[in-house]
């Protein structure tokens, strides 16, 4: 057989040669080095026959980062064989350890193990140590194709492996990898050589898993390992992880109070505690200001309604598996409701509207009720009771524009509040092949999208589409804000709607006294209550901006004889609606200082002789160092200015 | 026979005389006042035989109030008399009108008729006129026992008399009541003759009524009249129903734009408009800073919780019926919540509390659900879903006192800013014989209840007790306030609670380092956000105080000159958080300033050419006249300090 170089040369090669092979013929350096081989475009393992007459190139180490699920499988057959060797050396032979399957994964490995005795987490290092042994020790790898009979022979002692073998289709060619030490069933791909394996890999737990995920099957004992080509990658990767930890929206809710879910009140259902409360209050009244401001209407209206209501809007038919079951009274089916718009269409259609009126623009923090899975519930980010910062505008056709404009600086004022400074515009289609998830009326939909697309270019916005993304029954913008650990999170929406107006009919008298259909846009700019609060938990770790923090400020007298000047400054920083209290326990002031950082406090004013009989405050503020000699009228008007304004330090 | 008058002579009488025989007897002047007769302490008809040897006393056209079931029954028969000389008026024969019942009722009286043409609202002066007429003819009034046969061969042409004499019980006496003219089967007791009934009645309305109340029989026209002995109580009866109607909240909530409820959300599910909303986020956020100023802790917990949660609460067993539906959801069955106080208990246990850090005090704006009949169910003041301002107070039972005391205090603040000043301490116990609305446990009743005698006590509160009014799980003190209609409404609660702690099994960590259980004192002050609101609305009848006001001021330019300045002047008052805004339409400025009061805006601001040149306003409010060249800058000012105090005018 022959292949092609990528120079155009030929290599004459003996049959079912190897691409291993193919290098060594190149040179014995080339054979050192390669790592893997591209044949007609397709990766395969140096160690499977290349196809006769193939285009081909060669990987080497320098090319790691191609083939990372290569060397991640091969870590895979390095970890087995290392567990193999921990219960060796502790008088287990190796037919004693039994093994599942062992994949490469996203960003490692793991391998599922029958264990004559289970392994502990404090194990994992010296397993690890085993790992790198078998690693330095460069072991060869080979590829061996077996009959049925001889892989079941050779595996005889271990029933899943057994298992696997017997289920594999009639005809499929099987093969075994293997290097000194270790065979396994595989197909490949591997690198040739244990030496190859970047050295960048760390293994992170170990978790109970069935074999072959069923409940029903025994319960094996799964190692799950990380794997990187450079430590560089290796380092960001568990300080991603570590932040995911820390910022952890759920671990930081429960280290400061904010909320809890009761096993008695049950999942999804959230209870905000005095702390978490103060944070949604804050974002509650910020956003209903300045929607009033900027002429929207508030309304309270109930979280359920008959079942018809559903009918016309169309939830029933198409959103129902979202929604609770429903309640029978009286004459009455109630159900609790999924979304809002129903209910603020009902204030629309309760008056007769003019043209002039136009746009009307209906808010409310609306509490609605989506039914999950107890599996996805998740702190306050995936629950089943959540209140959304909704509004509904109702518009003449000529006014999408503005009113989108609108929406968007809005969308643009409030993040700038919030300190939100990388976010991207994303336009939300419908997948129009998805018969069940969209509402169906084609030229409805081109001329929603038409329309928003219209209006996105209009406003110059730098934006991506997103087919599939769109709501039931319209195109939306969604914006997509980077969380501090580097994920897109939907945060606002504002969705063209042309479907709603039409169920309910929807009119207003127009400028020829005749009748008109108004368009809706939906918005949400805040979202809800509860993801706002988690995603402002993780992205700032628990150092919320001033305004928002649940306790702002404490005093810590430095002697018991300071006491009576720090409550007068708590007193007079609480006459200014400001969260203030006296830190009056027994411990020393380091301790409280130490206190008040724990519990994420943004200002720590210090009061001793000079500060009670000057009047003034030593203020500490994390990140910021400490000022002394603060006048107290000054400290006062300062923390005021930053309340009001909600400055984001 | 023979009677004892009041001096104690006797008075000797034919057989079966009647009253009026008696007072005959005694002299013609009595016999012509007479109106009815007490008979050993008993009231008869002076139609009605005498019992021999009776004690009597007569009464005469003095005693009008003594008997008005007497006259106002008597009314009814002229009613009904009217009413065929009306039809005969029209050329319908006595025959053509058929009737149900006529009694007496509570203020006035009524008669169901099944009329030859239906009468409408129009003929009601008419017929009035018809039996002022019949009164001043001065009719006598006739009581004959009659036979079944000849009662029933009286009424052959009228089916209801006829059905209502057919089941009258074998053997029963049958009576009619006679006068000139008019007949009818009937029990009494009735005056002697038309011309005692005094003229102080009306005719109301009329009305569909079914032939004894049932759906399945024919439809009957029934006309309802009050009456009363004098013109004043007539008078004050008719200002107390304009009032009603003028008051009625649900007239004021639609006149005012304030809420509605709709047909395909569902009764007793009101939505609040704009104008509503205002008055609730300004009686929110009011009471919400006023308890977080107290040391109030505010949470948010979820409208609904596990069934399990209130079978532990005890309202599962106890307050089931007044719950909706359950839900199930995965392995939960979950209920919409009646009250909140379950979940704060959840709060208060979610950590370990010590004798330290009580008083805990949770409060929650809570929406609840409770299960309320259709027909029961009145614009905001009976609903299905509600918003309460609760609070749940946790305290060790040294502490009940104090607490307590803070509580009565907090509602006299509160009363004293809603301009509450007629109002009284109802001091609710248990009915101990009910047992199916109380918890049974005699000796935690008797506690509770001497615990808030002793509180009360010692407050110098002045107070009545009222057994029946308890809640299930304990006493609690109601404060009744007088409404604008003389009703007394219980508007804040504070209840003490010995069980909810136990059936929770509420500990604090004491003094000994031991476990102590709590107290709660649950408390409500301004109630609902729907039965506050619609309590002031009956109360201000729309004029809401200043800072409730869903528009506070409205601008009002001369000419369209005075435009610009108007626009600086509502943009000042809008930088302050006022609701103002300039009536820019094309009336005149009279036409305005009427539209505005219709509108109960409190201030009026008039733009003319002097206003404009010297920055100034004419200012006229509701009830305190104009006052003239106001400094704009004043005005902010005065506007802004009556907003942020809440003043009440």
């Amino acid at each position: 057989m022959h292949v092609a170089l990528p120079d155009g040369k030929q290599l004459d090669l003996p049959e079912h040669a190897t691409g291993l092979d193919a290098a060594a013929a190149i040179g014995p350096r080339l054979a050192q080095d390669a790592l893997a081989i591209r044949a007609n475009g397709e990766l395969f393992d140096l160690l499977t026959p290349l196809p006769d007459g193939a285009q081909i190139s060669i990987l080497t180490k320098k090319n790691l980062e191609e083939v990372p699920q290569f060397w991640r499988h091969t870590l895979a057959h390095v970890l087995a064989q290392a567990v193999r060797e921990f219960y060796a050396a502790r008088g287990f032979g190796p037919e004693t350890v039994k093994m599942g399957v062992g994949p490469a994964i996203e960003n490692g490995f793991y391998y599922d193990f029958d264990l004559p005795e289970p392994l502990r987490a404090e194990d994992l290092p010296e397993i690890e140590r085993v790992m790198n042994d078998i690693v330095s020790r460069d072991l060869k790898l080979a590829r061996r194709e077996v009959s049925r009979e001889e892989a079941l022979e050779a595996f005889a002692f271990d029933p899943y492996k057994a298992e696997l073998i017997r289920e594999l289709p009639e005809g499929e060619t099987i093969t075994f990898y293997a290097q000194e030490g270790f065979t396994d069933l595989c197909r490949g791909p591997h690198v040739p050589r244990t030496g190859l394996i970047p050295r960048h890999f760390k293994l992170m737990s170990t978790s109970g898993a069935y074999w072959r995920g069923s409940e029903k099957n025994p319960m094996l004992q799964r190692i799950y390992g990380v794997a990187f080509a450079s430590k560089a990658e290796l380092d960001a990767y568990l300080h991603q992880l570590e932040e995911a930890k820390r910022r952890d929206h759920r671990k930081i809710g429960k280290d400061l109070n904010l909320f809890f879910t009761s096993e008695v009140v049950g999942p999804g259902l959230p209870l905000w505690l005095p702390n978490g409360a103060t944070i949604r209050r804050e974002l509650e009244r910020f956003i209903v200001d300045l929607e009033l401001a900027q002429g929207y209407q508030h309304v309270y209206t109930p979280a359920m309604a008959k079942v018809d209501l559903y009918k016309i809007s169309g939830h029933w038919d198409h959103y129902q598996e979202d929604m609770f079951p429903t309640m029978r009274i009286d004459q009455e089916e109630l159900v609790l409701r999924p979304m809002n718009c129903p209910h603020h269409i009902q204030v629309y259609k309760h008056e007769q509207r003019s043209y002039r009126d136009l746009p009307i623009k209906i808010a409310e923090l609306g509490t609605m009720y989506r039914f999950e899975q107890s599996g996805e519930l998740t702190g306050l980010a995936r629950v089943r009771s959540m209140t959304l910062n909704d509004a509904h505008i109702f518009v003449r056709p000529d006014q999408i524009q503005d009113e989108f404009k609108k929406v968007v600086r809005l969308v643009q004022d409030v993040y700038a509040i919030l300190g939100f400074t990388d976010y991207k515009w994303r336009l939300s289609l419908r997948d129009p092949n998805d018969t069940e998830k969209y509402f169906q009326d084609d030229q409805m939909w081109q001329s929603a999208e038409a329309q928003l697309r219209q209006a996105l270019d209009d406003l110059g916005l730098e934006y991506y589409e997103s087919p599939g993304d769109a709501a039931f029954y319209g195109p939306k913008l969604d914006v997509q804000v980077k969380s501090a650990l580097g994920k897109d999170e939907t945060i606002s929406t504002v969705q063209l709607d042309f479907l709603l107006p039409q169920r309910f009919d929807l009119e207003y008298v127009n400028e020829e006294s005749g009748r008109s259909r108004p368009i809706m846009i939906h918005r949400g700019i805040i979202s809800t209550m509860e993801r706002m609060t988690a995603f402002l938990i993780e992205n700032t770790a628990g150092d919320f901006p001033f305004w928002l923090a649940p306790q702002q400020a404490v005093v810590v007298p430095i002697a018991d004889r300071h006491l009576e000047y720090a409550r007068e400054v708590e007193e007079r920083l609480r006459a200014r609606g400001l969260r203030a209290h006296v830190d009056a326990g027994g411990e020393r002031m380091n301790a409280k200082i130490r206190n008040a950082e724990l519990h994420k406090i943004p200002v720590i004013l210090i009061v001793g002789d000079q500060e009670a009989e000057q009047r003034q405050l030593s203020v500490r503020e994390r990140g910021k160092g400490e000022r002394k000699a603060v006048p107290l009228e000054d400290l006062v008007q300062e923390l005021d200015v930053r309340y009001r304004t909600r400055a984001l330090n």
